[in-house]
């Protein structure tokens, strides 16, 4: 079975098309917005997810402070077109980064994040080519075990470095705290805090991050502002995880079965070229087929999406279009340089990707 | 540890950065051409691993005959380069792509595979748009489950629909055998030859597939060409098969080392975005780090990739510049606009990826 606006979506652009319903984006700014608001915290969107500069727009007009990205190349597109306020959430290291970076802090108010003295040793070249200091705050890792320092003692001593160099300035602490882990951030920030304060410093910028984080937003006493990002399109993990319905995924990808080569199997246009391999945290296949839910995405080639029809009680024809909410919706958008935009049932056009591709 | 060539691509591009040798490119060209020359079938690349059409003209220039692309949109792009002599080794299905393949066919030879009578059914819109016929083979599965009829004798049936159909040619069978099954995917054969030649018909494209199978290339007695498409790169999983040495990987990732946080942990700015989370059927961790192949990479964030350093003697330091062999280099490829072309240990410049993101 076809929906109309999947054979729309086949007739005017092909398979595979990644759509997202504005609808949805709309509705799903709003939701945490409100929510950050409620929490007595800044919204500031991480655009990983989408890369687009018209959504973070969106996100701004609707009240949040700022945004957040990964990499320079995603912060330079959003800043060419008029985002200011930008936390570049990663250690940057290089020559080459420290020039954008200055170029970069001469036309925005950019922070960027650090967790150790090589870092920080690097960062004040960005400050001498802008002529002013560049924001830093200190990756502090509760529990995530990737970024981060991972003792209030070591926090308390970067920022003291960070203090007594020339060309940055210390903003503050970022936290991205396990779901389970925020009596752990609250300890661990609790004693930065009183270390800082002790050498005179205070900060001005305590971040917390993570959609999956959302029913956790203000329960850190003390912080400032929350780094939400796969919150705009959502996707089979956050369903999973609890913070999202099926109706809050404003991303699908829509795909045609091109094969039934035998009656348990089938092949969709969308292989590890379109979904990934996202394992989405131990999810069972590699997305959700909206139109046959029992059908198992069960494995990949580059441009084969390998179905495991054994569960479906009816089964999907060739030339059928279906609609698929994929497990991880930040690494699917990262591989498209454009989106279709819909509303309920009608097409509105196409949004760039702009900020795409942008590995550094 | 870094060495002068890794600084160098660090201090003028950044990090990470999707480098090719350009030497090891062209031993590879030529020595799977060598292999095809011997075995006499005629040799067409795969191009979906390198996206490239000037790699597809080195192709070409060594001596293969056409291309194999497995998406429209990438052969618009080779066409437009001037590349002729596509085989599209996919079932195209829908008005949008009818539409584009007929003015593709008027531009270059094309063939397009098939499997199913939807498929067929569709394909003479193409033939009438072009004003010629457009060439069909068959795409038979013997062992893999993916595409492809599943018995010669439905092989058969829908040879003699594509004979019997206006504006399309039947140009005969396309196999990708798995590496031990070419003995079922020659019995297959000879039974599907036997039945078109009883029908009238006569194949003049048999053709092979994959680069793991090269040792098998020549082996379908009636075979005229094979499709290899990784060999050009070659990854992890080449060198896993046993058909590429670690000198014949001529794709590495070129990524620092940002994050030291705890003695055996460490973070690349190489994350699920830029090596994929392709566990390469199998293989311990997302790729091999050659400067310290006892780092495991053992997880990934999207732009962190997450090292587990328990194994190793000697540790990378903050501010390393390391070089990355992919699991699969396909879907590395897939996410980058360019790539950066040295020789030994000069860089010579930047090659676009100018097929890439033609997810249809």
């Amino acid at each position: 079975m076809t929906t109309p606006l999947a054979a729309k979506i086949a007739r005017d652009y092909g398979t595979p098309a990644v759509v997202i319903d504005m609808d949805r984006v709309e509705r799903n700014i709003a939701r945490v917005q409100a929510a950050c608001d409620a929490a007595g915290v800044r919204n500031r969107p991480h655009i990983k997810t989408h890369k687009s500069p018209e959504l973070a727009r969106l996100q701004v007009a609707a009240g949040a402070k700022g945004i957040t990205c990964q990499k320079i190349g995603e912060a330079e597109v959003m800043a060419a077109a008029g985002i200011d306020d930008i936390l570049i959430s990663y250690n940057l290291i290089g020559d080459e980064k420290m020039a954008r970076l200055g170029a970069l802090l001469g036309k925005a108010e950019v922070t960027v994040a650090a967790d150790n003295p090589v870092v920080i040793a690097g960062l004040p070249q960005a400050g001498a080519i802008a002529g002013r200091d560049l924001g830093v705050v200190i990756e502090c890792d509760t529990g995530r075990k990737r970024a981060g320092v991972e003792t209030p003692g070591e926090a308390i001593e970067l920022a003291k470095l960070i203090a007594a160099s020339p060309g940055i300035a210390f903003k503050g602490f970022m936290f991205y705290p396990t779901e389970d882990g925020w009596a752990v951030a609250q300890r661990f920030f609790d004693e930065a805090l009183a270390g800082v304060r002790a050498a005179g410093l205070e900060p001005t910028i305590v971040s917390t991050g993570g959609s999956p984080n959302m029913p956790n937003v203000g329960k850190l006493k003390g912080a400032t502002e929350h780094r939400p990002g796969t919150y705009i399109y959502n996707d089979r993990m956050q369903v999973a995880a609890g913070v999202a319905t099926w109706d809050d995924c404003a991303l699908q990808v829509y795909s045609t079965v091109v094969s039934r080569a035998a009656a348990d199997r089938g092949i969709l246009d969308a292989g590890s070229k379109t979904l990934t391999a996202d394992p989405g945290g131990g999810l069972e296949g590699f997305g959700l087929i909206l139109d046959h839910p029992e059908a198992k995405i069960a494995r990949f080639a580059e441009e084969h999406g390998m179905l495991d029809l054994t569960r479906c009680n009816e089964r999907p024809k060739v030339g059928d279009v279906v609609r698929i909410v994929p497990n991880h919706v930040c690494v699917v958008v990262n591989m498209v340089d454009e989106v279709v935009m819909v509303r309920g049932d009608e097409i509105v056009g196409i949004l760039p990707v702009a900020a795409r591709g942008k590995l550094r």
